[in-house]
């Protein structure tokens, strides 16, 4: 109790007050606008409605209420740890989008010596920070803020590395980022809860209950999530038809998947009713599977396939797969939230 | 509970496996993308900046919003059905709208034998899964999951025909679908509650209690509503002033209709205390009573009275004759919840 | 009893409808559309995509949430009065928007003895609005409806004239609203409180506690202003890179404020527990802080310095100044919900 204490009341504080130093020196040193942001590089000629900011803004709005309000409703489903789920999800997120948007700003935005800042890099940075909410979906309720905020502080340039590595030498198509942040995410995510894992730590570990009222909660958390993931998926396409298309398989992609979750939910149940869980989980796996080749000539019909199949091969992992895995891995059965949507991936 | 169990496990995976081979099969010999979508219509003069996407993608998150979290908070209001409520709406919405994608595009997409999609359809799909949702409304609470879906399959190709008669041949003004709509709507859920009435079946249903949590959620749905009505109501104008004139519309005429309610439940409350319902229920009323002409120069103060005496009259609807009509048509109170906005044109 | 009742069940009626009267007669008199909304004004040559409502719109979506889901949900802190907070705020903000666009459209968008009105109207109405309920976040669980109502009632002219004086004679650069807004709120929600105080008011007020359920709903409550903030900072900024400008500057700030917010309420906790009252509170104020220059060329450091610094300012003072003006003032401790964000500007 008393070391819980000191944690937070020393090395949290300390933890974050030592990084807001050095991120406000590196941005001090190295960040400036991007050429839709500064006004020295405005002439007469600018149509200020060309401005990118039109473009990128609501997406990026979209991808903000996913992030804050979606995973934070999601991770609010432990009853005793409700406000914490949301209030942990609330700092670990803004922490990681301020880290990933240097990280990556050094990766992908930097010349002449300089990070170049527009809207299009905090969506990038909260591609970055949905990674890291993903891998916290296996380890929360075990862990404390601070070991969230060093796991984001970690996890951000081993993304942003492999992110860029991927784009510049491998030039895999990956818009929705299914490849690239679903599957890294469940490893790192895999990885750390077999770190943090100590014998007994799951025994009578009361915070994992959950609660009539923050189950409703999650299900707005997974709403969210499902009603905004097309702008997620179509983020970074190109503009013009290819977004288009992106939102479309999209949405055809989630919703047959959440047609087939239901359908599984209630056959795998032995009295038939729908289980919580999948709800959560499942209904958002077709998202992911639709996201390698969502901008795509892929046709209507091939994202419904995808969304079936996708969806199926989670459901499976989730209820045969998973439960062999954690007994190996010793990761909890709840985390798989959000996390299964990428479990799916070892088995599919 | 054997019945239920069987009906669930067995009826309900069956219904939705049958039904998406046929949605796979009618996608695979008739859907395919229309102009903004399609990769091969595109030339080098096309502007990417002026696909239809970047007009119709922000009304349509914003009618998804409403869709799933507007009346999927509104539907959890009953206590012991919270998360059904919430759940089921999800369910049924998703299926409304593939459904609906294929049987209006049938009626309205469909040419050179090919239903061309883009996210105007899914546009259009929405008004007619909202249609199927005010509908449920009247019977919620009493209908397992796989008779809403019945009543889905059902309703849309009705709904898709009458829409197709009233734009083809009446050529009715009706941006907002104040007629068509709220009106249709109404009468299948009357119709449905009618034939779904079973003596006996009203006493001592303990799904129909509602509880202050549910209370404060299904507060929330109705915020989420009102907030987007005017996309709602705006979605199918024509672009420019039309528009503008739809959103202005729209919300003064809903904010007329919520002070009036405000002031109508005070004053016919015997304690002078808000009741609940009037809030859920009557405060929307002017965002349907201003539908039919939202986007005409009816001027400011038109959308304002238009407001106020729909909500006028919808109260009083909802008061004094629901009562009446609930006792010859069976239909439970609390089933006004959405569905009273459609009965004010009963008797106004 | 028999007081309140009345109190409600005649002067709540006769308030509103009275107002409505008055208000109807004012659109019918002196309302009509502005040069993007009136039919009669556009010409062949007219381009309907360059109508205005294209680019208000999405802003004003943003900032309706932030109006009646942000505030709402904040509001709804008081254990038995969550649904009175949410409701009673719903009420004030429709009549505080109503009677803004009306006063705002005398003071600033008043020609030819006409108010034209056009979505960028309601833009400013809702600023104005936004002025009253952080006032009422003063008063709250202290006030009727009824109250509220008056107090809207007054503050709004009075807004609108300090407003209009501010842009027409001292023409202050205050794109985000720092000074204007959040300074004229907190003193006259002081004032009020000031007036409304008798002694004995505070004690054993059952309706001052919060519960876990209605504490969650508040953070989701501060997350819809999070997420929107810099819709609201940048509402009313020139278009093109301003715009950018003060959406970057408005994320950065508010996401150092958070994490200073954060380390503060760990640091300053005696156990190290996170205290819900500062996440609601001060993870907000860099939003404020960077208002009043949030177009400029500040550079991305200067946004964060100002977020982390008015964040402190505003905890310190929450923390020190506010029980000390608590005692002088009586104003209640857990006011400070949306106020104190104010507040940090007497001492900061």
């Amino acid at each position: 109790m008393q070391t819980q204490s000191t944690n937070l009341r020393i090395k949290l504080p300390v933890f974050v007050f030592v990084s807001e130093v050095i991120i406000v020196a590196l941005n001090a040193a190295f960040v400036t606008y991007d050429e839709h942001a500064d006004a020295r590089l405005q002439t007469n000629q600018t149509n200020p409605m060309h401005n990118a900011v039109y473009k990128d803004y609501p997406i990026f709005t979209d991808i903000q209420v996913m992030i804050f309000l979606g995973f934070g409703c999601l991770m609010a489903f432990f009853r005793l740890y409700g406000f914490g789920g949301m209030a942990f999800n609330f700092l670990t997120a803004t922490f990681a989008i301020q880290w990933a948007i240097l990280v990556q700003g050094y990766f992908q935005f930097c010349h002449n010596g300089k990070i170049h800042l527009g809207v299009i890099n905090l969506i990038n940075a909260e591609f970055a920070c949905a990674v890291v909410l993903i891998s916290s979906g296996a380890v929360l309720g075990k862990t404390s803020p601070l070991q969230l905020l060093v796991m984001a502080l970690l996890e951000v340039p081993v993304f942003a590395v492999t992110e860029w590595l991927v784009l510049k030498y491998l030039k895999i198509n990956d818009a929705g980022g299914s490849i690239l942040i679903h599957i890294f995410a469940c490893y790192f995510g895999l990885g750390v809860t077999f770190v943090l894992h100590r014998p007994g730590l799951n025994e009578g570990h009361a915070k994992e209950n959950t609660s009539y009222q923050s189950d409703i909660l999650s299900v707005m958390g997974t709403l969210f999530l499902w009603v905004f993931w097309p702008s997620f998926n179509s983020a970074l396409t190109l503009k013009g038809d290819d977004q288009h298309r992106a939102i479309l398989h999209t949405f055809i992609g989630i919703s047959a998947s959440t047609l087939t979750a239901f359908a599984l939910s209630a056959m795998l149940n032995k009295n038939g009713k729908l289980t919580m869980a999948d709800i959560q989980n499942v209904t958002l796996a077709g998202g992911v599977t639709v996201g390698a080749s969502v901008d795509m000539m892929i046709s209507p019909v091939g994202a419904y396939v995808l969304g079936v199949t996708g969806c199926t091969a989670c459901m499976l992992g989730y209820r045969y797969l998973s439960p062999f895995l954690a007994q190996r891995c010793k990761i909890q059965n709840r985390t798989h939230i959000v996390h299964c949507r990428d479990m799916c991936h070892i088995d599919g």
